[in-house]
């Protein structure tokens, strides 16, 4: 059986494309540049799920993406969160914050309500990550 | 300049032990078994910060926590955090999760305030964790 996407992450997000370990995803919210990966393999819920290799790997992935949002001129820090309480599916979260965020200081999960992107955005930030994030 | 723990940090925990790159610190905090992993590298606040030997091997660090709390009876799954927003020194949460805890299916960070272990149970923990991460 092939990787599938958690529907409640296929809902939330845009697809941006395959890194070497994971599916990276755009969360729908404008109020925060924030990228979820879902490593390819089926049934992993923890990373004890993982081996050694895809750890490492997952490792790199979530380097390269939380240095591509740390280049954002408005991101003053990255936050990384594997949590998964509500979707099983082994998933992490790569999220740039600002003093300031709806959020901030604290964590971005459950607070308010996500603001879509309008289109036009939307379109450009995928294109900005496929580009930073060397995809396809 | 040596390695020094931020004294916020150190307010908030108990010190485990060392393992080969981080400092590993108890919460004090009897309602969620959770423990900290600061990398002894000064200066360090992004995962950048660290080479790429250094982040894999935080990223076993944090596999070996998280099997270890996973294997306490009431933890159902594994929370793992790094967010820094506001102790800025790189340091990853690592915390066991149940159905009915305080804040699930929530964040842990900001809800309520922690509840101090009593003495005798905090030694049993400390010990516990220092023989399940084999530290001295």
């Amino acid at each position: 059986m092939s990787f599938a996407l958690d529907p409640r992450l296929a809902a939330d997000t845009r697809v941006i494309g395959d890194l070497p370990l994971s599916r990276a995803l755009l969360m729908n919210d404008a109020r925060y540049p924030w990228v979820i990966l879902t490593p390819r393999r089926l049934g992993a819920i923890e990373i004890r799920d993982l081996d050694i290799a895809e750890r490492a790997q997952l490792m790199e992935e979530l380097a390269l993406v939380a240095a591509t949002l740390r280049s954002l001129p408005d991101v003053e820090k990255i936050n990384i969160g594997m949590l998964g309480n509500i979707v099983p599916q082994l998933h992490a979260h790569v999220i740039g914050r600002r003093s300031g965020d709806p959020a901030w200081p604290g964590p971005v999960w459950g607070v308010g309500r996500a603001i879509a992107y309008e289109a036009t955005t939307l379109d450009a930030r995928l294109n900005w990550l496929k580009l930073k994030l060397r995809i396809g």
